[in-house]
């Protein structure tokens, strides 16, 4: 039976959340049916009688699972003869680091770039809540936050170097084919891609060309949902 | 029978080098014999009839393996009921990420703090060399590359940022127990501790925490190499 996925939904279902595509590719995955339920920031208290405050969520025919890593894991059990997300348990350890080095490294970097671009891409009923949320966060206004972001995408690329390195010698963080370690930075860049219309990476950047083959898996499920115009 | 480890040494037997570490630790976590051969900077090259440019290089009775990552490749295919090293495909491929991570982002601030000091824990007959082919590459003197380190520390720090949240979640990279990928990263680490007397771990940061319980692996392994006075 389908899963369904509660997803973070902007204007005309415009779905950009970098957790909410990890959880997305995880299921693409696995071979699995599902079906997207578009929620607005504000709607989340609502799902699964207020599970998460967060999603993305699954519910699995009743079973309800939060958090990407967590819904990732749960997969992994639960569809254990289908493609392996992590290719055992030290790809499972591993992607807590890389979960941490995109957190750490890659998202507040992309956020500063883009953040009030996300919040024009927003249904206008979730653009006051996101707003001051963020304004207090930053300590700053999401304009000013956003301004002379320019000058910052060297910063990015710099970051991205590990990966960059990593390319030379194999395709996908996952080796010779995808793992969830790829989906998780593949996440923090479908993020600003869907979200905002400035371009986050060079085209000749060998990261450019790994995030094209990450839009273009199972049919061209991450470019199906629309760039930021 | 027991396997060589041509390991790069310095004065009084001084072993530092953080691709050495990876494959001394990897032999031990394999519960293999092994003796380390010392072998100066400028020997490298009459090792196994020069096999290779760098160490470390093993021995296994005739088998000669050069490079970290493929020793550690070696060591699991040979002993594959051993304790793995990498808990899976998945793990092999995370490792080549987290090895582009600590070559990209840990070692280039690490040698910038502690590159005088490591030529002088080399043998004298090694010093000349090392210091020719790093003032080339650096295009300053060693002096001048080390001096001012007291103000990068704080650089080392947030470098190690994704290392310390991940710690959060589990005591090592390879989750419950440590895997090549914590040798990676020690090795990095164990570099400075013998060649400099630079701290370079605040003593209460939880990544120090970490590379304490890396050091008593193995019975002390890594703590019977002494720190650098």
């Amino acid at each position: 039976m389908t899963i369904a996925l509660y997803d973070l939904a902007g204007k005309d279902g415009r779905c950009f959340s970098p957790y909410c595509w990890r959880a997305r590719m995880a299921l693409a995955h696995k071979g699995l049916d599902f079906e997207v339920r578009e929620t607005g920031f504000t709607d989340i208290g609502a799902v699964a009688d207020g599970a998460s405050r967060t999603l993305p969520v699954i519910d699995d025919n009743g079973w309800i699972v939060a958090e990407s890593m967590d819904i990732a894991l749960y997969l992994e059990k639960t569809h254990p003869d289908a493609p392996s997300l992590f290719g055992g348990e030290g790809g499972v350890a591993a992607a807590r680091f890389i979960d941490a080095f995109a957190l750490a490294n890659l998202m507040p970097v992309i956020v500063r770039m883009c953040v009030k671009d996300i919040h024009d891409a927003l249904q206008a009923k979730d653009q006051p809540y996101f707003r001051e949320s963020r304004e207090k966060r930053f300590g700053a206004t999401l304009e000013e936050v956003q301004a002379g972001r320019e000058a910052r995408i060297d910063a990015l690329h710099d970051a991205l170097t590990p990966l960059r390195m990593m390319l030379k010698r194999q395709p996908w963080i996952g080796g010779d084919s995808p793992l969830y370690t790829d989906y998780i930075v593949f996440g923090a860049l479908q993020w600003p891609r869907v979200a905002s219309p400035f371009p986050m990476l060079k085209p000749d950047d060998p990261v450019a060309e790994w995030f094209a083959r990450g839009l273009a898996l199972y049919d061209g499920l991450g470019e199906r949902m629309p760039a930021a115009a």
